[in-house]
């Protein structure tokens, strides 16, 4: 029997595969709606160690959770996620500022 | 002008203060519903160094953000609280465990 919750810290810095089967990266975090506590979307972080660092938007609803795995699965490869919004690390981006707008749209869909 | 959505790794360790100004302690983790992806409810972790912790099940829309002082307010008091369901630290209850029933309702209300 599956469990019909999953801690928040549970969910940050699980493993993200692809349709092909390759590891996108992790989850980073999950962007949660203020007013009704509804995540927005999960933040995947790519990249390995010494590559470049994407952080991609990804609706939480294109997460499937694979238990023998322990890791999500997409049903979109790189590419997909590439011809989508990302975030590239060192840009001076500050998650937590709220004066600023997030340029991610906030229902961000492949 | 505040931003619309909050990081959830911003959310864990927010401090949590009651409705008559008391420091009930911190905001351990969120726990979300897999189908949905909406927090079913926060967990709040009570107590200091040497007192007992007690981890509280409390529902996304009693967290106020106060922004000046960095906290989340709730219109309820520790006692409030503590007429309701908790968990006492040093419980072997396995979060991640999805085989288990968790044991605090869905939704919790006070």
């Amino acid at each position: 029997m599956t469990h019909p919750l999953v801690p928040s810290d549970r969910v940050e810095a699980a493993p993200v595969y692809s349709r092909d089967g390759a590891k996108i990266g992790t989850i980073e975090r999950l962007m949660l709606e203020k007013a009704t506590g509804t995540v927005a979307y999960a933040v995947v972080k790519s990249g390995g160690f010494l590559a470049e660092r994407h952080h991609y938007p990804v609706p939480w609803s294109a997460l499937k959770y694979n238990v023998a795995r322990r890791a999500y699965e997409m049903d979109l490869t790189v590419e997909d996620l590439r011809s989508g919004p990302s975030e590239l690390d060192g840009e001076t981006f500050d998650w937590g500022d709220r004066s600023r707008t997030y340029r991610h749209p906030q229902y961000w869909t492949v």
